[in-house]
């Protein structure tokens, strides 16, 4: 793919504008193949363009509108319909861009890009997918919050999403699947994990059907795609960034508890300056709503610009990699068997 | 409370009677007012007593047969009724024993002692409580995965038995109670977690009900009790121990990246064993079945003596702090407002 177009709404998030377009900065020197369609306002974004360091391959769509992260989604859907989130999404679906990056509302960004984009031919509902650190390497877990309640018809598509997407984003040869459960056997866990089962056995022979996994699987990198409802993947995910929070915070006391500590820290600090790199969790921005007719990024709110331009980076790896085509390519090839 | 009776199964987990022992004669030393009453092999027993440090205050009441770890529950409850296991729980039916703890097959635990202690009267289904370390102190989190599915009476009825529990063993004077849910706002989740955020809020008179919180908030300590259904929090207790591992990991690689890592993890190691120690998974160690009459603690098979002496002081602490009494009385207090 010669050049990428890529929306950003600039208007998204704790920062605004300020980190978005610093984020947008960095990026473009890794990606200087992509155009980069920024929908905000236009004057405090020239302001923080005139700050970066030669900014080029940029338009911006001016709007005064935008989604504060407090409306209602439903309010954004039906009364924002000039906001910077919403010109960004329509972007998409007129094809001027290829997708679309935004750290606002995930409620909004959800509904409007479900209303405008809407879900690829045989994907019920889309899920929030993200990637996870493990002992060997990095894994998908889905669906991260967008589904609350699910059936195994759905939990079954999310498997397909995140099989293709943990190709696409991280070059996984034959992602190997597994249901997040209470128990590695079968007969533990709910009758929609069970179903879940036996359906993604019956296509074993098309995909690499690993089976259930528990929760302290997951960072031990036993599969390379962790299917999950929303409820539990969100609360997975969440508590998995606690921990590494309180752990990271016992770690700073004890350092601080002595002078030898003190000094160890100091002789450390190269290594330990890499271990905090490895576990940083800006590395990991940029949850992807995936089934939509469109690529679509979600940064987390409060991510600074190191963090948004990894989300940036995600959305367009996905594009480079023909994510959509790929999906869609699996799902017809499983309909005709 | 002068002398406690404490049933204790030394067949039950990956080592048996080796580490049981060893670990009742630890605890012995913390806990001279409690007398053992050891249910197993006797010529087993007596073999590891001899390794022991002055055992004294023990009984040992024999049996030749014992739970696999692989045994079907219901099997189990059925016919393995001369189980060290199995005796046990009569032993505290019998009111010969106060509480119990054993290692052994976690379902046929949990359907043999519902069978043979029953629930507390206005306790639908017991329930799996657990302590985590949190920025602030220890909590309490239930259901850890006795009950898949929950109703909303279900998990008032946690709250209920973790907001006592936390009093009980944490000496918590006025313990708040959070319900684990996607989002901290009123209108997230779904229809159960929502249901149950009505009813603790009309109990607020009575009970410190916080709200809802997210997964990253149960480290934080934001609450001392955070109830879920044992779906979600099996998960949510098995991904923050799996995140626990995978850092500790990756820490011991980068302190063995370069000379000067090492010699600071050498300056610094006195530190870092107190840190160690403080994420020790072992301290937490021993599941509380709450809800039976009886005090039933379980503790993880793969604990060694270490972990599984912690396991014995929970359950003596329920037992000195009459638990079961002071939970009958808040329900029976709370069924006549």
């Amino acid at each position: 793919m010669s050049q990428i177009n890529l929306a950003v709404d600039i208007m998204g998030g704790d920062f605004g504008p300020k980190t978005v377009i610093k984020a947008v900065s960095e990026a473009s020197k890794l990606h200087p193949n992509v155009n980069f369609r920024l929908f905000g306002d236009k004057k405090k974004a020239l302001v923080e363009i005139a700050k970066t360091d030669l900014l080029k391959n940029f338009e911006i769509i001016h709007t005064s509108e935008y989604i504060k992260s407090d409306d209602e989604p439903v309010n954004a859907l039906r009364k924002l319909k000039k906001s910077s989130l919403r010109l960004a999404v329509n972007d998409v679906e007129e094809k001027k861009s290829h997708g679309l990056v935004s750290a606002g509302n995930t409620g909004a960004l959800m509904a409007i890009s479900k209303f405008v984009l809407k879900t690829i031919n045989g994907i019920s509902r889309p899920a929030i997918a993200g990637i996870m650190p493990t002992l060997k390497g990095e894994i998908v877990i889905l669906d991260l919050g967008a589904n609350i309640d699910c059936t195994d018809d759905n939990l079954v598509q999310f498997a397909l999403m995140g099989e293709v997407f943990s190709k696409s984003l991280l070059g996984t040869k034959t992602p190997s699947i597994g249901i997040l459960n209470v128990g590695s056997e079968e007969i533990k866990g709910n009758a929609v994990v069970k179903q879940t089962f036996e359906e993604l056995d019956k296509l074993s022979s098309h995909i690499n059907f690993h089976g259930f996994i528990e929760g302290n699987d997951i960072n031990k990198g036993i599969v390379d795609v962790v299917v999950t409802d929303g409820f539990s993947g969100n609360i997975a995910l969440k508590t998995a960034e606690g921990v590494a929070e309180l752990i990271v915070h016992f770690l700073q006391c004890y350092f601080k508890s002595s002078l030898l500590a003190k000094l160890g820290y100091i002789l450390s600090k190269p290594a330990l300056n890499r271990f905090k790199a490895r576990i940083d969790p800006r590395k990991y921005n940029g949850a992807v709503l995936l089934g939509l007719n469109g690529i679509v990024v979600k940064s987390h709110g409060g991510a600074d610009s190191f963090g948004f331009s990894n989300a940036i980076s995600a959305a367009i790896s996905l594009i480079e990699n023909n994510y959509n085509s790929e999906i869609k390519k699996k799902l017809d090839f499983l309909s005709n068997i």
